[in-house]
């Protein structure tokens, strides 16, 4: 069976479900097909009521899913009510998507004369690629699980989704997927639009099933890339977009520590152990300049971490490998304990958050991958060369940070440049963790950060990762989707590239 | 040694380059990484400028190139002559794409509340991905080779190029890379913008080398799938856009049949066997009402292909591979031969058209796969359930093709909408040969039409195969790239999304 258990006591609260059988999963398979009609059928107005109607279900449950999620992840009510608004938001926002419509990309290209002779009539636009399996991650029970970015987007581009349950927060996925069809059947949509497999081995056999179009992920390198070799030496190989975290380089030029080395420490401390240390943002590495301003930034840190209790984490698992990983990296040569790391103690699974030194000599393996928890590990540089020379051990990462005044301005440029090849968002003057959901913004980032450095999972452009072009030659007007139409009934709105220029449809 | 080879007579003409060495592959993947700063460094006008002058080069080399080019294909001055003006057109239509510059897909969401709390200023834009493997196809030396979409597309990105040599044309190739040295010369760019490796051995260490970041294949479903796996389980994994080709099912409706049966049989004969057959969007299989005017389109087709000759093939892996090919087709059960498939004679690589009717309920196994060459199976349907039934044995393709009139809309807009869910393009009233290169394409399709359903190797669009989003948080404007300052200084015709709406740049 799949328990739900308390991190904060460790033990088992409920069962809550049992793996999910071949014959169930190839059940689910079935409706999810016939629910991608569905959801076609709807049209991009139809979806978008869809959306707003989960995410007004999922506030009618507000109280009891942050209570459930909070038993579940111990990650606090504060914090998971602040989640549950954004998803929520999330949800209203790709229906903003659905309604601007420019995420088709419709394009009209009219028969014509070319340097090459005559040209067809051809449009086109991007179309649904089929159900999505998701699989959410333990530390965003909400915000990246059953009702998060992989689900919402995918169910806007107008993809069905078979959710694997995290084993983590089964029963904040159960009542989430409960929320979700309440609000599908106050839409008048078929519940099958999403549903859940329990199980690890129903996760990977999910991955392989034939029905399944494209997997979304988040969780650690180690699964994700186990699951993106399945989907990838499949018969029929389909796209797998995981995020799977990343060490996030965070550098501090001198001017900066010269100038604000006390806020930069002061914030740096609340960043790599805000939520336990569990985001897959946090910064793991803090680059700092050698000397007397480097050494007054890392004091102001030290200082707030000492203050620091441990905090629970969010399951054994996590616990345990927080427990080793950073054992690990404290028995390296070259690294010394500056701050924090006693082990938890009583019930339940905590982690105590920690400061590393290490020399930059002797910075190699486990310094330079993810230690998912309460960790940072400071870097000295003597020189921007020898600086420059180091970012590229610490390798590509969803984020990588630039604390800068206006005496580091050659070196921040440079460092700009740097990162902006190995990383797919940099944050200038700020901290990493908080990922804005907006239409700017980029989660993604190249392998390991990553299995698709070309897409993101979180903003409205992750929509792109469920759809497939078409083009359509000479099909005539009465057949056209209404987007691909010279004059669309719903033309409100849309934006169309027409022979070639961006043109509003209602022009 | 690599030969250049004659298919008129199958004799070896020259020597064209020596298998390129895994040192030599090493030292052209590090000019490769250099030429992308330049790229980088040109910005978008630059590489406008690169790309025209390129243009210029193929066709200053005109004659020289349709000469080399017919000598090693067989495809006829005429075929080619054209073919290098669309690679040409090619090269300029992404110059206007750069100078357009939505593909960059520039998004700026100002600082501001959210019902999330604060955002911080978010910029995104997309960046190149770097290096660029591109493996052409035997059949298409320019538009799909050396010089051809994947370069073109690749190049205005800012990803340089590795070019494989293919086997079938390696003057060609040679020479192609000439003129578009000649031409980065002539931008004043670095001739390592593009550069060549010899042989399969070094293909395949191209796809797994550190510093190549995409490939780009047009091919065999065979050899695309071996590089697919390869560039899947590199310890790094790339995307691999392999167009591996597809049976292209066509659709002849009873009312189309009867109101034009003769035109359609006679236009079907001249598709099928365009290029001696040897082209990726070939019809392969056509669908025919069982019954007269079924019966009265085949004799037009057939006779049509009973008075054509047989052409010379691209190789003789190409003419080895139909031969077989075909024998296997012929000889099973429930296959008749109704024109042509006499063995060629004389001297060179030769096939002939050959035109087969299958038994319904004999289409399995080799009758639903892609037979590369001048062959056409034909199959009878009784009604439009036996037609909807039999379609999907036909499998995903680049292309799907319907011919219907009026008397068949109810059975045309069903078969529309079941093409358009397993096809890149459908093809209404004519023959899926011949692909724009246009705003409006899409030349790819669900797998085994390629390896990434989600793209296009054809049309202003596969820009986005070699890009990958960043997001900049908070970066002042004097370091941001001009095109996402609040005011750039070249704003001509660029439209962003800011604050969430379309906006031309310089409003």
């Amino acid at each position: 069976m799949i328990t739900s258990i308390d991190p904060r006591t460790g033990h088992t609260v409920e069962e809550v479900g049992a793996p999910t059988s071949a014959a169930d999963l190839d059940d689910l398979c079935v409706r999810a097909v016939g629910a991608a009609q569905e959801l076609e059928t709807l049209g991009r107005r139809g979806r978008a009521r869809l959306l707003r109607a989960m995410a007004a279900a999922l506030q009618d449950n507000r109280a009891d899913l942050v209570a459930v999620a909070d038993r579940e992840t111990a990650l606090g009510e504060q914090r998971l009510g602040g989640e549950l608004t954004r998803t929520c938001y999330q949800l209203e926002l790709f229906a903003d998507v659905l309604d601007d419509g420019a995420y088709l990309e419709a394009t009209i290209d009219h028969a014509g004369d070319t340097p090459m002779g005559p040209r067809p009539d051809l449009r086109r636009m991007l179309v649904p690629l089929g159900p999505v399996a998701v699989f959410g991650a333990s530390n965003f029970p909400f915000a990246f699980s059953v009702p998060g970015g992989d689900t919402a987007s995918a169910l806007a581009a107008g993809s069905p989704v078979i959710a694997k349950v995290h084993g983590a927060h089964p029963a904040t996925s159960v009542r989430c997927h409960e929320a979700l069809v309440a609000g599908a059947v106050a839409a008048g949509v078929t519940p099958d639009v999403v549903n859940l497999v329990f199980g690890r081995e129903a996760g990977v056999e999910l991955v392989k099933h034939p029905a399944v179009a494209a997997v979304g992920f988040t969780g650690s390198l180690d699964v994700g890339r186990l699951l993106f070799d399945a989907a990838s030496s499949r018969p029929s190989p389909i796209p797998f977009y995981g995020e799977l975290g990343a060490l996030n380089t965070l550098v501090v030029c001198p001017g900066a520590a010269q100038e604000r080395g006390a806020d930069i420490g002061a914030g740096l401390a609340a960043s790599f152990t805000l939520g336990v240390g569990q985001f897959c943002t946090k910064p793991g590495v803090a680059l700092l300049p050698a000397g007397p301003e480097g050494d007054a930034l890392r004091r102001v840190l030290v200082e707030k971490v000492e203050a620091m209790a441990a905090g629970v984490m969010l399951s054994e698992r996590t616990a345990q490998a927080y427990g080793s990983g950073t054992a690990a990296l404290r028995d390296m040569a070259g690294v010394r304990v500056l701050a924090g790391g006693a082990d938890g103690t009583g019930e339940g699974w905590t982690g105590t958050p920690l400061v590393l030194q290490a020399d930059a000599d002797a910075v190699t393996g486990a310094l330079t991958e993810e230690c998912f928890g309460p960790v940072l590990v400071t870097v000295d540089y003597t020189s921007p060369e020898h600086l420059l020379d180091l970012l590229p051990t610490f390798g590509p990462a969803l984020t990588g940070t630039i604390h800068a005044d206006a005496a580091d301005a050659d070196l921040s440029a440079r460092l700009l440049r740097r990162l902006s090849s190995t990383v797919g968002r940099v944050v200038w003057n700020g901290f990493p963790t908080g990922v804005a959901v907006a239409w700017g913004m980029h989660h993604g980032g190249p392998y390991p950060a990553t299995t698709s450095a070309l897409h993101t999972s979180v903003g409205t452009t992750s929509i792109r990762r469920w759809l497939r072009p078409i083009s359509l030659q000479n099909v005539p007007q009465e057949l056209l989707p209404d987007e691909l139409r010279d004059t669309p009934t719903d033309a409100a709105g849309l934006v169309r590239r027409v022979d070639g220029v961006l043109t509003p449809a209602d022009r």
